[in-house]
């Protein structure tokens, strides 16, 4: 193949609280590597920050002839975009206020673009996931806790800040359960994984998992089947309010708790048929498709849209 | 002046429960005369739509030599925009499924753009009025329901079937007040003026009206004063959820609720300085600017972005 031919590549990395994925992914989606090495969670910012240039070199060494149209990084948050900052890495010891793009910027010689990983994960969805072919999507990833990103009217939506779409962190009961992020009420301190967890373990034991309450409601355990039902029923709260709030053609899910989407579903569309207004009902609930790789190809997306 | 340096002209309808008012209005936002006639809500559709054709063909022949970009109407709803249908206009006698696009179109031989009233008063705030020299805006509009249109990232948000922006069916508490959209614990059914209203009337008695209670609290009626911080209260709570989920520069509250925003003021950033996450605070929150012609001039805006 003649090197005219050969279409650019993005580096991409997404960075989490246990693992740091990086991949060389082309203009089409296709991952050409990938490598995924255990986050150094406890030794401190310098050290992850040179996990992330390592890995990044490495990638860089892979691609051969291929131009790079950039690097791009997705990362927990809260972010500062402008500033290239990330303000706070929740489960990464000492995480705060690192200035991550300047610092990989210096080690690689290159621009980099950093991203939250719910808008970049939503990317990937909508490029090359279940969310292929419609215009409007919000995408929640439900897990530890429940993080969202959306598309409205074919484009990503930032806000002032690039901090629009935080739809973990809108209120469901106003003065209720205290939320991961200090104030009462919020969606994802009702339905996160961990909070379904909590649930399960006041009314089950100490020892359950969330696996083992799906798993108990399959085999008919009455106690478990209501503990998924008042789940499916608080997420489906919130998802009343994002037709409302964006009119989405799909809604889609990913995260840990996307695996039980089968079992939620029932109750999620009996809250959405209760109490979302006819017009907006006409919605489709789906299963994230792209598993650990919505991050890196989303952000790989972005690479392509912002820098190339 | 030169004919050819005469600026095209958008000629707008705000159509309402009480009032049809009409425009014509330059690309700058002047509005060269405006009209307002009482629309005849109890005489069914085509005596309503026959309003609107003749106060549209008396603007039209206000405009002399000016050239006409394009017809635009702005209407409560739900509307189909697609379809041009005012689906239903709930304050107008038998007004369901009126294909008041077509009707119009027949009637004026031209082409007639419908928009959300709410969308086309966020539109015109933002072009010319309390949003203007910002991109991400939340408009609200607070009187007998609680309506909105949102402007993120430059554009105004429309969703899947124009109908993004019903912040009002927004739940803040899931499972409580019944709203007038037939579910429960919306943000309407809280923070409308009619439910604040209905409020003061169970405390204070049958005759009350909103004006009494504010003028109350002014002088330092005890019980007037619990009953307005009540209601900063729940425009608060649902103000948080929208920093958080549009993250945006600036809130800006319209309708008859609006006049009262200095005293609501206190009660509101209490919500939003004890509840909103610290990067999501910096938000302006200002008064509409237009009053009663934001509508007229968000169509005007939107005809030209569209039409012209």
């Amino acid at each position: 193949v003649a090197e005219g031919a050969v279409s650019k590549v993005a580096i991409v990395l997404d960075f989490g609280g246990t693992q740091l994925r990086a991949a060389v992914i082309d203009r089409d989606g296709q991952i050409l590597h990938r490598e995924a090495v255990a986050t150094k969670n406890q030794a401190g910012p310098a050290v992850v920050v040179g996990q992330m240039a390592d890995i990044s070199t490495r990638m860089i060494a892979l691609c051969d002839v291929r131009e790079i149209a950039g690097v791009g990084l997705c990362s927990p948050g809260p972010l500062d975009i402008g500033q290239g900052l990330i303000v706070h890495a929740p489960t990464i010891r000492d995480f705060t206020n690192v200035p991550v793009v300047r610092m990989l910027e210096e080690h690689l010689g290159r621009k980099v673009l950093l991203e939250g990983d719910a808008i970049a994960a939503a990317c990937g969805e909508w490029k090359f996931g279940a969310g292929r072919g419609v215009d409007n999507i919000v995408y929640m990833t439900v897990s530890t806790g429940l993080g969202g990103g959306v598309i409205s009217d074919g484009r990503v939506l930032y806000g002032a800040r690039g901090l629009a779409g935080h739809i973990g962190h809108m209120k469901i009961f106003a003065d209720g359960e205290r939320c991961g992020c200090g104030n009462p009420g919020c969606w994802e301190a009702y339905a996160s994984a961990t909070n379904f967890t909590k649930r399960a373990r006041v009314a089950l034991g100490e020892d359950i998992s969330a696996k083992e309450v799906f798993a108990g409601a399959k085999t008919g355990d009455v106690r478990a089947q209501e503990l998924v039902d008042q789940q499916a029923d608080y997420l489906g709260i919130g998802m009343v309010s994002c037709l409302h709030l964006f009119n989405p053609e799909r809604i889609i899910i990913g995260g840990g708790m996307s695996n039980a989407l089968d079992q939620l579903m029932p109750g999620i569309m009996k809250r959405i048929n209760a109490d979302a207004m006819p017009a907006f009902r006409d919605v489709e609930i789906l299963r994230a498709g792209l598993g650990d790789n919505s991050g890196l190809l989303g952000t790989a997306q972005l690479v392509f849209s912002r820098i190339a």
